[in-house]
């Protein structure tokens, strides 16, 4: 493919910042929904059930917006990347641990990753209120998500 | 965890023997999803929405299947390694290029891809003939699905 | 509970002034809501059939933005207080007869208490812009909603 | 509004008596959904998913009954209250603290309001069983529901 | 038919009292299907939309209770009759005028409807008390639904 | 109501000859649901199930389209009366005996019943054809249905 | 379990009379769930399909109000018991005899185990109207369901 | 596109008839779709809300039978063209007034509306028999449901 | 069977006319359904995904016919013959070659074949004309559809 | 097409011989639809309603079973053929007889055909055991599928 | 009945044979329906509501998969036995306590049962691999699902 | 209607800028809906099907977009304007070629149409951000939107 095939309506120094962003997002959505279901898979103890329940709907909220992401990158005029071996390289979670894991020793793991996401997120807002307010519009939801989730973990820690 | 919590209905050696094909089926599968959708966001071309609305259903089956083969890995008592870099590590699926492809170069390598778990898949229905008739089954079943995509995505190169 | 489970992605000031800017949007929502319920059953009149549906979905729409707007107060660490005696306590819904009354009396009561609720949104969409982005978004949403209520409200009054 | 526009089945002395324990009927529904959709926002602790769930259950079952319950009000000729002020000062609901609440402390508390819900709903059944069955008949439905939920909730308590 | 095929788990008396009440309630409700559909099809006026609704809603009302009445009766081994040569004979609601109605003149007449039937109905509550209480608690849920429909089209004459 | 409410698309003779037609095919539709309504309920015999269920679809077909008819009536500019009354001086459908029918029984007076009104159909399709095609269109749709109600209850008395 | 986990709204003997009113009836409709579904699998003969349908029906019946009349059980502070065992030493179904059976001996079977469990269901509605009236409204429920069941499954016995 | 890609079942006279009739009912339809969104967004006054809501059913039957109309068109192989800039040219429907409107000004307007169009669609009833009798019980059904909605709206105007 | 079950409401000779319309249309019919299908499994290249769906709906269409063509052959009182052998000896649909075809040769064959029932049903049309109005009415709506899809099919091959 | 299209998964004696295997089953299940359309259509007597309706459903079995084993066939690489003419050629289907069949006649007959069909899989799922698991997975699904409807339809001739 | 009225697609071994198995595996399925009944009504503890919930949904597949093995077996030839008496008699499902049970011992005694019957199923696979390979699918599906279900109830052991 | 019958939340001046953009919005989305239309009915060509479907959903988005920013314009006090003969003098949709059009001929026309309403839009989004963010957060909704589409349809013009 010689020439990029789609054209863009920002300028080029706001589309490519705006695309940063953009995949930036993208690689932490695939991995949060990747560990989602690791933890899915792996998680026993007393609270099995709705540990097990949460984290297929965390992976869904993630898979969408990963969607979502991927659409609007493509809307500006930039590809976007979310193979395994981009995934590994720049991905914002931490790294989740190997074999069956406690309920609770999970859902702390997830309260990490989710607070990891929340403030790179925030970040991304700033940005990209100079370059792309359409774009912010989608971040301000994503992270609204996540932070509803960050609650709802959370508060399974309190004791 | 000192010790696996989740016993087997099988003895070690067949444990050992199906697990291992259940582990390397699960990063197969793991893998064509990823790569299914980052086609599925980088198609052009004149069949865009087509190829674009195929690759979606694809990635659907092998996220159904991923959980069956994660679930039948529990059942049989070992724990299932889905993370993004178990992935990279281990998966039988050809690299696919970065940026926008066109429909015709999508269509070639999603069928090269499921030519090469197809086969991979075979040689494990042998292997867990004398292991886990259950397991066994259900690698019939997923084989029964990657082949008939198989047959409407080659269908599809033919002039 | 000794020390707040919940903690916020804000910073001190900005949680506290978010927090307020929820809290008393939670408490005019709840109250909207019980008064629309008040009216639905004891509007009379020639159009008792098309107010009495329409008040109904106007509960609906502040029983479900009062779930949201406590979720999001959560969601930055503070907690929401809902009880009757501090929606008595705090609300800015004007205070609806008792007794069964006419359709007419019942839209305009309607319309009052739209227009108390949306200036006093008008002002915490100002307050939001500069503590909290995401929560300045739902105020919005729900602003957009209330304002498009008040014109339906509103349209049966001409003549 | 000089004159009651709607008229009634019952005599007087039966429409004052049931009218009675119809509206202090309501105002204990509308308190009780109020409660619960408190607890619901501010319950924390291990068991916050079901905990969470359950008390979103039990609002819509107090909403409900609280909508049949006026509804026959009106259906025997007298006008419900259920505005704030009058729920505030007339329910039978034990005050619910403020702030986040230990998931154990929610439930004993809801075990405790359901108690004396379904006390004061028994004496009305009573009373009614003199002045109108159908009203009587309702009654019995809603303290079946409540004692069904005081069961479950109780459940939980045990160890 | 020689001989009737359906047995009966009252006794004799309670069989023809309550047999009574069910024939007469089902002929009743028969011909308010009718007249209901009737003003359905004649109604005209400002409130043409409304009203045209609900009169259909109140004709599902009726020929919903009407299967329901004639199955208990079926049940308690006395045929039932819903013929209209039956309904003309011994129908308790008031003849309807013919040819186009005004929106108000319908709301009267079915509010005077609802009125005969209520009355009759309330004397079968206290007949069947003795004879079946199984047919009683049928026909107090109809007496609640009936009283209900009449709250409803009554409040729409109130001005 | 001093003046015709409705105005018709249709020539004075054209609408007083298409309703009579519709007015004669309403009566008949409203005592056929009559009629099989009352099968329904008093229908005994080995093949009590699949006649009673039958018998409530034929009763479905029987309202639906004197809905439509009715409807049609008012299009023109006729005043549709559908009462019990004006039913049991005009209908054309043949008097149901009284009390339990066994099932062969009931099915030959149900096709006896469709015989009737199909023949008296046909008749006012072809008058129709002169006066109004909408209306026609509606009587040839009705026979279609009637008629393959008619096969498929006669398949039943073949042996 | 040292202690009851379960508190009752009833007095002691309350509690124990309708405790055994509700242990008897959910016995009685295990029985009949597990008799009804032994018919649904062995049944032949000419009305082979529409019995086999009604008999999954009735199973379905059956479940359900065996589940509430467990709920209800435990409501009122008793421990239900709904084991096979329990099932072979106290129910009061008829013995449905081994292998296949023609429908008509079918049926006729269904219909006296219908016989058997009314007449013991109205003695229960009887001694519970001094016990517990909203047991008794459940009872009342089940015992009109049955009735009418009794009704539909007797009448394919008149020839 | 030098040559029409699209062949007609019907005679070179009987296409270019068919087609100016299906031409102009399309222009017809399209056109009371924007005067019936342009009404249901300027209404106001006591009966907003039906009026409003009927609106829109309206809306959506008009566009409804702009397609069925237009895939008509391509069937005999005219090429159907619904641009504004047509149905500004060719519409049959009288202009709607700028700015908001009471409800009976709209009434008015739109059974004003629909007189016209249906006297349009009678005629190419007619001038169809002759040409084609596909197209011809297409437009049938069209002034059907065009009758019934112009009876509904005048009922409206009755007083 | 020595005597036809199914009377007719036509005379003989409109029947025996009628009928043989119905007989050749349903083996037209389900010939089209199978050739649709033989060409669904068998269309390869570039625009297999679209042409596979729409040959799936073909089917649908013609199966849906076929049906309510045998429906109406026996509501006339003539017996239905759609045996394979009675097709292949009395279709009117060319013959599809065997083997794989390209998705061109698929979409020419299909727009032939359409082309041939099409001309066929005409003829039909204009002979029901005289003998059976409501069959007329099937066959113009059965042929409303095949024009429809034959311009849907006959569009892919404009370039 | 000079080349096969579609490549196979399994060597060519493999492929050889599946694919007959494949090819009779497609033929035998079109038949079967075929054969049980052209008795639903024909089929008169006391039992009309339930075997008109259970043919409906061998129907819907045969043809999602054919098109599941017309996939499999291109799935390894053979093109499926089911057009009348092949039908004819080389079904297994009994011959059914021309015009109406009473009940009694229709299920004997039917009983016969699926015997037939059942015997032939049979065998066929041995011959594939050697040489496509996959593909006899399929053959013993439907095998299952076809003896459960040999069980319903026999049930029925037992007297 | 004098004589067996479904025939068998098996030699009489292996008719016998298969039956044995089936007959055995349906009596575990209802006695693990019947337990997990009797768990789901009698848990109490914290993790009440989430056990309580999956207690319903092993009884749901216990039922599910009763019913597909009492159906097999009728395919075969054999006729099904599921009464209580049989349970009792035959079952391998360990005896279940009585009175309230404890959560942690309520998922003990689940994993104790599952343990039991997958042990149970796996011989029978085995014997089944000679007599009947339709049997065997159904019986290795059976397994898969009750080993998923032992890894779920057992993961919630660990701690 | 001598004054305007709705109130404004905003200021004068804010108001008439902020309704001179959703105006012109709304102007826009109209003329989009109605040439979307127009190229579905026109489209010819070898990727009919899929374009075809495709300006189906594009005239879905616009009309329901044109909703909101209608009732938007009716919330702030501005009755909105949508008429065909407005649309043709204000719209900014470039004027698409009269007759049918191939597939390419017919994405590159809306591809350029898109490109058009995206440039004025995110002017008004600028525009708004001083007048009402409320407005602004529908506009920068549907921007979003429109940008989705606009890279769906320019990626089928890639080669």
């Amino acid at each position: 493919m010689s020439r990029a095939p789609i054209t863009s309506p920002l300028g080029d120094g706001e589309r490519t910042a705006t695309g940063n962003a953009l995949q930036a997002t993208l690689v932490d959505l695939i991995d949060l929904s990747l560990t989602a279901k690791q933890a899915h898979w792996n998680v026993v103890g007393r609270h099995f059930t709705s540990v097990h329940t949460q984290l297929d709907e965390l992976t869904d909220t993630a898979r969408n917006y990963a969607d979502e992401v991927a659409e609007r990158s493509n809307a500006i005029g930039i590809s976007p990347n979310g193979k395994a071996r981009t995934v590994v390289a720049s991905s914002g979670v931490p790294e989740f641990p190997d074999n069956w894991q406690s309920d609770i020793d999970t859902i702390t793991a997830i309260v990490a990753a989710l607070e990891a996401l929340i403030e790179r997120l925030r970040a991304r807002i700033e940005e990209t209120d100079k370059t792309d307010l359409v774009t912010q519009d989608l971040l301000i939801e994503i992270t609204k998500e996540l932070e509803k989730a960050h609650w709802m973990w959370q508060a399974q820690l309190a004791n």
